[in-house]
């Protein structure tokens, strides 16, 4: 393990329970029934344990969408055309993605991360070229990438999201862009959680049954070849991982070092917690599931992790649009507990008595 | 039925389904696989069939709060005094409530309406003064309001629709305040469903289970001593409902003859729906069901409204809170589909071809 990996893993404190409790007392004082606004409440004491204070401020978002390909695609796992990763990414950079817009409404900035696209992209101010290599390898012949490249993806979303605490950040939402990518992710999946392949993979963009079976098939041979170490996170991401996927555990990682929530999306992004939650456990209490995304395999994967989505919207597309909405339900969270009056400020009358 | 009311019934008509059409044609268009965005998506194209507009605008937003009191508040149905409901009023109009800050949250003005609390309130600019009465009468001892108090209170709902949309109105949320308000809800909830009160009967605010079973009593009794005719929806209401009750079942009818999609809240509004669509079946295609509640029975009612809940937050406070969390995900799935690029603008290439 790096310097700066171990590092970050060792300045992720435990949540404050202090600003925990203030914040869980201020909520039994605001006007309305105890526990009446249900995860509203769980989310904002979650927060103010997260920053450290007893009344969490949301005021700047961001969403860092990293964007990988993956050797894999040439076994026909997807049905696009791999050249979609860089196209998409150019949309992103033009603002016409779901990802833009949904970030737009939010009032979150978009940051656009190349991790490993497979062709050399056209240079943009907006665009961050942090390419580990164009592309990881076929994990159905050989590892991903090497052990080196792992550590890099990781350092890169440690370091991106240290420039970014920088220039002002309250909560971060996780995307991922990469045709291919929920390959490699129900691989790390089958492995952190020792569920047998069929069980954690799915239809991906929309697959048929034929293909699915397929794919099944060309994940299982990558974990029979490569035969990556639970234990080892790293080897995991090395073996059957993606540049993304690290860097997106490194984002993680490195969020919860500088005490800033994480709205984690959808499946891939659920792969990157796997990995990254293995390397500091304590990670978990920084994550907030923003969805629990169509994808087969999701539910399971979050159920692994502990962590309960906030929304159910049948979406399936990445980008880190199912995290946003989750910003949203995390500022109104913030705002209730901090802006709501008491039941003293209002004149209001607390309950009779305890009901039996 | 007056001639208000069945003007207004009369003006529904049933979603434009060419726009509708349309809206699903370019839902396939844009830059995301097929469906990717699940519920977002279904979202739009009902906006577009209720609005009547290929792509539909939320910009003008508001939540419409009605409160009024309850006669069976007697029988020591709730946790809360009576006396709650006028300062949780002033809470309101100073702005210090949950629906305040998520009204806020949401850009949505929120109109205060007084159909029927117990006590005469201060006037104030802010608060719409339409009381049909100083609460309703105790439905465990006879009808809670008169025939003629049931149609005043639809109506009021009516007029108060027909005022807002003079200023802008492009999505209405619905919210209630009344102490003791699950009790009438339960009651119409059972009459309206055909279900046994022990299944339509919650704790509300948080009553004990001692409570919450003699609540049940109340309304057997009431329902007993009433009996009311589920095929007379206003005969219902006039029995066991409530002043806002009628008055929001006037506003979700209103809102779908001026084609503005309406987010119902939890169970009170759920009550007013399911009078509202016995009054006009078409009224459902409008309506769209912002989130499930805590309150027991209102998954059923949802259920029976044939309507799917877009939220799940284990929140039970009522006010619209729900509901205006509702008109974020309105608004986003607008903008979504307004607002993406298509595939041909953003040079992406489409998918291979069918899987299989």
């Amino acid at each position: 393990m790096s310097e700066l990996l171990s590092n970050i893993i060792g300045m992720i404190r435990p949540l404050d329970e202090e600003a925990m409790a203030q914040a869980r007392a201020r909520q039994n004082q605001l006007t309305k029934p105890q526990g009446s606004l249900g995860r509203l409440e769980e989310l904002s004491i979650q927060l103010a344990g997260i920053q450290g204070k007893p009344r969490p401020q949301i005021r700047h978002k961001a969403i860092i969408t990293m964007a990988g390909d993956h050797g894999a695609v040439a076994e026909e796992v997807s049905l696009y055309p791999q050249e979609v990763t860089a196209q998409m990414v150019y949309n992103f950079l033009r603002g016409g993605a779901g990802i833009n817009v949904i970030a737009h409404q939010v009032g979150a900035r978009v940051i656009v991360v190349d991790m490993g696209v497979a062709t050399e992209l056209e240079p943009d101010a907006r665009l961050l070229s942090r390419k580990v290599a164009l592309g990881t390898q076929n994990m159905s012949l050989g590892p991903a990438m090497t052990s080196e490249q792992a550590v890099k993806a990781i350092e890169t979303g440690i370091e991106i999201v240290t420039a970014e605490v920088a220039k002002g950040l309250d909560i971060l939402a996780t995307g991922d862009m990469g045709i291919g990518n929920t390959t490699p992710s129900s691989a790390i999946c089958a492995v952190m959680t020792g569920k047998p392949v069929a069980e954690v993979t799915g239809k991906g963009t929309g697959i048929g049954d034929k293909q699915l079976r397929h794919k099944m098939e060309v994940i299982d041979k990558a974990l029979a070849l490569n035969r990556p170490d639970p234990r080892q996170p790293l080897d995991v991401l090395a073996k059957v991982g993606g540049f993304e996927i690290g860097g997106l555990a490194g984002v993680m990682l490195a969020a919860a070092a500088y005490r800033i929530p994480v709205v984690v999306d959808g499946f891939i992004s659920g792969a990157a917690a796997l990995i990254a939650t293995a390397l500091s456990p304590r990670l978990k209490g920084f994550l907030i599931a923003g969805h629990v995304s169509a994808e087969a395999g999701h539910r399971l994967l979050l159920n692994h992790l502990g962590l309960k989505p906030l929304l159910d919207l049948d979406m399936r597309l990445g980008e880190g649009t199912g995290a946003t909405l989750g910003i949203f339900l995390a500022e109104t969270a913030a705002r209730i507990l901090s802006e709501m009056s008491t039941f003293a400020e209002a004149g209001v009358s607390e309950r009779n008595k305890a009901s039996d």
